[in-house]
């Protein structure tokens, strides 16, 4: 698959390095088209992996994984422009946090919104599916970091992108098909953003980021999810 | 122990009748000392359970639980007053779920705030213990409802207050010690009252209430939680 992704941070190296490997076309956007993090990535990426400014990442693109800021992500989007996004599957990894008044951060939005929702309504033809949010980038990669089950909480509007980016999990990055919890549409974004908060405080608590959620079902019904 | 339930809603009815089971003497308190639900609740519980007014159900309690709507909470309390509820342990059970819009609800308080905070604040010398709000009120006093491990998140400034908490949920309510993860100061309510909205699709997802999350450990750290 020819995929883009957005920005040069931990969360996109990581991924964009795993989607090489996994045998992936791989280009990694950013706002210039020289930027060292992504030329130092590409170069080390292997065959398969370029660079080049957010717009050259995603032209042409089969799906594009949003893996900025989420405090920077609509700025990041608007810059590749609706007619390169429209009916392409766009995955949203971002969490809007907001580290401006230090730690812990808070969220940018949340409640009765998302960045999910806030991209969808920007880019209405997009596909925008809602994923990979809940767990660290290495776990996003290697689930079997974690200690037995835990779940990834999937959303969006269109039902065939989110299948596309359920494929791509589990083809490409480990995660096994009863993992992959669909919540439905994306305004299930504001619940998977607002586990942010938690998702801190249990970091905090058991001094690891490679841990997971795990729904454990009623014991009055099949365990379907694990 | 001498247990005050504040709030005769499904949440209280059911902490307070699994409370009198086991072997507490347990006073519900509402706005008016003749609430309907209260004195049926007293009549059907047994031997051990009374009911009054949030004042009266508080006067001389070991352990108050707030089991009333998050948006009534404050108001619930400041009919308790500051007096009785000094140096108390007062679990707070409550979420701020605002239905005025209809479903799903919002949080009237969240992100930069929180419920278990605000009541904090507003009692600084209560012992403030943000438990059980994660769970489903059946699950709360039965967590073998669940299939498998799962988790309960507690929060409070005062160990000691939390300790006694932890006691009474293992001793009454059938939860294991290694179910209980503390996640410290009163601020991390923030964290577990924001798990609302995903408890609430997930619930959707799944059609039950009767679920938990649990907490998958790294693969690297030894599985101490469960």
């Amino acid at each position: 698959m020819d995929i883009a992704i957005l920005g040069t941070g931990v969360v996109g190296r990581t991924l964009g390095s795993a989607l090489v490997r996994a045998g992936h076309v791989v280009r990694m956007g950013s706002r210039s088209a020289s930027h060292p993090a992504a030329a130092d990535w590409a170069a080390q990426a292997g065959a398969g992996a370029s660079h080049g400014t957010f717009a050259d990442a995603a032209e042409g693109a089969d799906m594009v994984l949003n893996c900025t800021g989420g405090m920077a992500s609509l700025e990041a989007l608007q810059s590749v422009g609706a007619a390169r996004l429209g009916g392409r599957v766009l995955v949203d990894v971002a969490n809007p946090l907001d580290f401006s008044r230090g730690m812990p951060p808070s969220l940018s939005v949340c409640n009765t919104d998302s960045l999910g929702e806030q991209i969808q309504r920007a880019f209405p033809e997009a596909r925008v599916v809602k994923a990979l949010n809940t767990v660290n980038a290495d776990v996003m990669v290697n689930p079997a970091l974690v200690s037995g089950d835990h779940h990834l909480f999937i959303c969006g509007n269109d039902g065939a992108a989110k299948e596309q980016v359920a494929g791509l999990l589990t083809t490409s990055l480990g995660w096994r098909p009863p993992q992959i919890v669909d919540l439905g549409d994306i305004t299930a974004a504001r619940a998977t953003e607002m586990l942010l908060p938690l998702w801190i405080r249990v970091m905090q608590t058991i001094g690891s980021p490679h841990f997971g959620f795990r729904v454990s079902p009623p014991a009055s019904l099949p365990d379907s999810t694990a």
